[in-house]
């Protein structure tokens, strides 16, 4: 299936947050003449989705979206394991893409009898802010989607996805489940982990309002991350445990390293520590 | 004396880089005729700033600097403290002022003769580039600048250097250099240190390209000071070693409480630790 031929469908979005609002206003900027359904356990996001145009009506059981041609799950990884248990798409070319951030356990866990309506995706993308207020029409725009496990799913399903990240103009990188959830406890896991630690470490200090007015660009950069959703990123930890631990390990050894040739004043070993840390954006 | 009140002088810039190249084209795009006179021992730099025309001269040494209004010192903190050694101005109302990320020991090694012709200033602004070429124009305006130990500047040096800050839109601060550092130690230094830490642990992994290919906004953010000049970091972190290491333990004790509610799977109380995280977006 061609990008061009997801014309007028239905599409259901679960969860009308960043991820689901951020989805119905790129196709629709992008011209598709999709219906969008939306569910939302909170009655506020609900309205708000409904009033800012991200979707056409809002459904109150995942029943209702049984005959959408596409189900998007953008909701925190442990409602997208329950909600994979219940979902029973009615029509066989049906496609369930979930977006969660983490996908072995998500992967694992959909029924037999139901895996190959599923995509296993992780779009690569996202601001700390939260709820359908949240949504961009250009969060999804030349960004990077990994595709899990992508064998596991119907060739219809496979089609389907494809088309659809296409269309969302995105990059598509196919990797195991397993694989993806090595790689992003390093580049998406702990390094929230550490955000969170960071502003914790200035708010526990005497006076942290002195501290904090004199951030610069650095530091805002470094603390962005540290206003992001709690329940969100509590699913997202217990998930993906012992990769965030051994990323956590990695990072803690660097630190040491670091604090011990300062403590040691070792400042030529400290200075090619950076310079090898310089190397990072040769590849990225 | 007011901000417009400064005229048509001369003004000396001992580094031609990220911040004292930004600084001439700041006042240029303020009006100011200002004359400015560079001083760099990299022949390039020297070459580059003539060319992008942040200087109207370059000059070979401290001493042809002497008659000026303004001096600023936009080098490494370790040369701030060797030239404060050497820099005898001929003009008693003369105002350097340097711009180092550390203040105690800059502040304490000026000598006593002169200094009343100091002021010590830090602007918490600046970028991971460096060079003449990643001046910007706009890099200081709206931004924070910390001035310590001020009643050590003469009177004219303090008129001075808060006209400049007006002029270039700047927000100060005042308080004392062991403050300052202590402070920029959480807000800026220590997340020096976890930036290169992070990159180094990515680094290190077996397939660091296929890990940083998955890269978001997130990891770019946190990522993107580890990009910082080694030599200009070597010198702040043996400036400020003591403050340094008390930030990174401060930040090692939040870390480690996350990382033992991971393994203990206390996930409420990693809610909770999360939700206080997010509160430094209260008051930044």
């Amino acid at each position: 299936m061609q990008a061009e031929e997801i014309g007028l469908k239905q599409i259901g979005i679960v969860g009308l947050g960043l991820m689901g609002g951020s989805l119905a206003l790129a196709l629709k900027k992008s011209g598709s003449e999709c219906r969008f359904l939306g569910l939302d356990h909170n009655p506020k996001h609900c309205q708000e989705a409904l009033d800012l145009g991200l979707v056409d009506e809002i459904v109150d059981s995942l029943d209702a979206l049984s005959h959408c041609d596409i189900i998007v799950l953008t909701i925190p990884v442990d409602g997208i394991i329950a909600v994979a248990q219940q979902l029973k798409p009615a029509n066989p070319n049906t496609t369930v893409i979930d977006f969660g951030s983490t996908k072995a356990k998500i992967s694992a866990s959909i029924p037999t009898t139901t895996r190959h309506f599923f995509v296993t995706a992780h779009p690569m993308t996202g601001t700390e802010k939260f709820g359908p207020t949240a949504a961009l029409p250009d969060l999804y725009k030349g960004k990077v989607v990994v595709l899990c496990d992508i064998e596991k799913s119907g060739k219809v399903q496979q089609e389907t996805a494809k088309a659809l990240f296409q269309r969302l103009g995105m990059k598509m990188v196919f990797m195991g489940a397993e694989e993806h959830d090595r790689h992003a406890a390093f580049i998406s896991h702990m390094p929230h982990a550490l955000s969170f630690a960071l502003a914790n470490a200035v708010m526990r200090q005497e006076d942290p309002e002195s501290i904090v007015a004199l951030a610069g660009g650095g530091f805002k950069d470094m603390s962005r991350i540290a206003k992001s959703s709690p329940s969100m990123w509590e699913d997202i930890f217990r998930q993906n445990k012992t990769n965030l631990i051994d990323a956590i390990e990695a990072f803690e050894k660097e630190l040491k390293m670091c604090r011990n040739m300062v403590e040691n004043e070792e400042w030529k070993a400290l200075n090619g520590w950076m310079q090898e840390a310089n190397s990072l954006h040769d590849i990225l």
